[in-house]
C-alpha cells in the first residue's frame, strides 16, 4: 500500500540553473512523510519533536532521472522498503504529470532513546502502520 | 474578493527556537501568489520567468502576532490592497485554525521591461484580475 | 560602530526568475544577527534557544533596490537603529562589490520570558552590547 | 589534494527536532562545491549557468554519524573521488570542531550540451583541475 501526495514545484525551490535545486527534493519526500504519518492518525508536533523517541534519519540518497521545474505538479509516492527491528527504511518515487519518472530517493529511519540517543525498538503501534505499508518484493531500484 | 490557501507547516521551516522562521513566511505568502496567479488561469512558468516583463519584489514587511509551530494548518488570505500604473500592492492574513491572527504582511511587486529593466504599464488582462481582487476600503492594517 | 559580513550569494538561493529570491535576504540578515552576536561573545546556541528568555522577531521589512544575482559578493551591514526597554530595532544594508546598494531592510526584536511570554526588560550585558552600535542619529532609512 | 571550507551552522537550517534538517548537509556540500571551482578561478556564474553546458546532479546520498547542532562550527571536506569521461564523483566529509565525523557523503555531476542534454566528455580545463584533486585511492566510504 503506497501513499502520495502531489504539489506544485516552488517558485524559490528553483536554483540558478533553472531546474529544482537537487537538495530540494529531499524537502518535498519529507513532506510526504509528514504527510504519511498524518494521515495514519500520528500527531505530528509529538512524532516528530515531542515523544520520548527521535527518528533521526541516518541515511539519504536519490537518483535524478529528469529535470523537474518551477511550475511542475509532481506526485511524491512513498513505499516502506524494509522494517528492521529498530529502523525502517523508504523509498520515494517522484513522477510528472504524465506518470514520467524524474526522482527515485530512499532515507533510513532509526528509533533512539532521547535521552541516551541509544537505539530502541520500534514501538508496537508505528511498526504495524509500517508493516501495513511494506512493499511485498522490494522494488529494484530502493537501496535497502 | 479574496483568495486562501491552507497548508501545513512544515518540519523544516521551524528554527532553532520551535517556531516558524520568520522568513518562511515569505515563502508560504509567495507559495498563496503562484497560486492566485495560477487560480486565474495565469501559466506560471510563463509569468515568473518566461514574459517579456519581469515583476520583481520591491518591498516586503510582515508583522508577527502569534507564534507559528511545526505541524499548525494554517491559511493564507491574499488581497490586493493597491493597483497603480506599474506596481501593485498585496496583503496577506495569515491565521490559525480558529481564525486566529498569527502574521500580517505584504509585498509591492513592480513591472519591469526584460531588457530595459524599466517600469512599464501592467498589463492589461492581468490589471483586470488584479482590480477584481482590489479591496473596496484598504484594510487598516495594510502597508500601500 | 556597525558590524559587517560579507558572503557569496549562493546557487540555491537564487529563484526561477535568476535573482535572489526576495524571502533569502531576511536569511542573509539573520546570519549577520548571528555573527553580531558572535562577535561580542555570546554563546549562540544559548541566546537563541537556551536562555530563561526568547527574543522572538515582532517585525521585519525590507527594500530592494537593485537585483542580487548568484556569486555576487555582497556585505551585510548591521546598525543598531534603537534600542527600547524590551525590544530593539536593526537595520540592514546589503551593498554590492562597488558598494551599490541592493536592499536595506529593518527587524524588531522583542525580549519575552520563556514560560509567560510577557514581555521582559532587555538583560544588562545585552542592552550595553546594542547602545554600543547604536546609531547616533537614525539613517533616515531605517524603520523605527 | 582536498578543499576545504568552514562555516557556522545557521539558525534557520535546524529543524523542529533541534538538529540540521538532513537535506541541508547537502546545501553545505553544494557550498563547498561552488567555493571549490571558485578557488580554482572558475567563474561561477559562468560555470553554473551560462556556460555551454550544464553539469546536473545525477545522484546525492549521505550517512549521518553524529548529529549537528545550530551553531556548531563544522568543516566540509571535498575530495575527487572518480573522474569518468563525462561524469565525475565528489566526496564530503564532515566534522565537527574535535575533527569527530559528523557525516559522509557524495555527489555525481554529468556534463551534458545545454541544447541536447546529451552526455559530453568533461572539458580540458576542468578535467585537469578535477585530476589535480583526485583521490590516489578511492576512501573506502565513497560511493562511486
Amino acid at each position: 500500500m503506497s501513499f502520495t501526495i502531489e504539489l506544485a514545484v516552488r517558485f524559490q525551490d528553483v536554483d540558478a540553473g533553472g531546474v529544482l535545486f537537487f537538495a530540494r527534493i529531499y524537502d518535498y519526500c519529507h513532506q510526504a512523510y509528514e504527510e504519511f504519518w498524518g494521515s495514519e492518525g500520528i500527531d505530528r508536533a509529538h512524532f516528530f519533536a515531542g515523544a520520548e523517541y527521535l527518528v533521526p534519519i541516518a541515511h539519504s540518497e536519490a537518483d535524478y532521472r529528469l529535470p523537474i521545474r518551477h511550475g511542475d505538479r509532481i506526485r511524491v509516492r512513498i513505499d516502506v522498503a524494509r522494517v528492521g527491528r529498530a529502523s525502517f527504511t523508504l523509498g520515494y518515487r517522484v513522477t510528472g504529470p504524465e506518470g514520467d519518472l524524474r526522482v527515485e530517493a530512499s532515507t533510513v529511519h532509526a528509533f533512539v532513546n532521547r535521552s541516551t540517543m541509544r537505539p530502541i525498538p520500534i514501538p508496537e503501534p508505528l511498526r504495524a502502520i509500517l508493516l501495513r505499508h511494506l512493499l511485498r518484493e522490494p522494488a529494484p531500484n530502493l537501496a535497502t
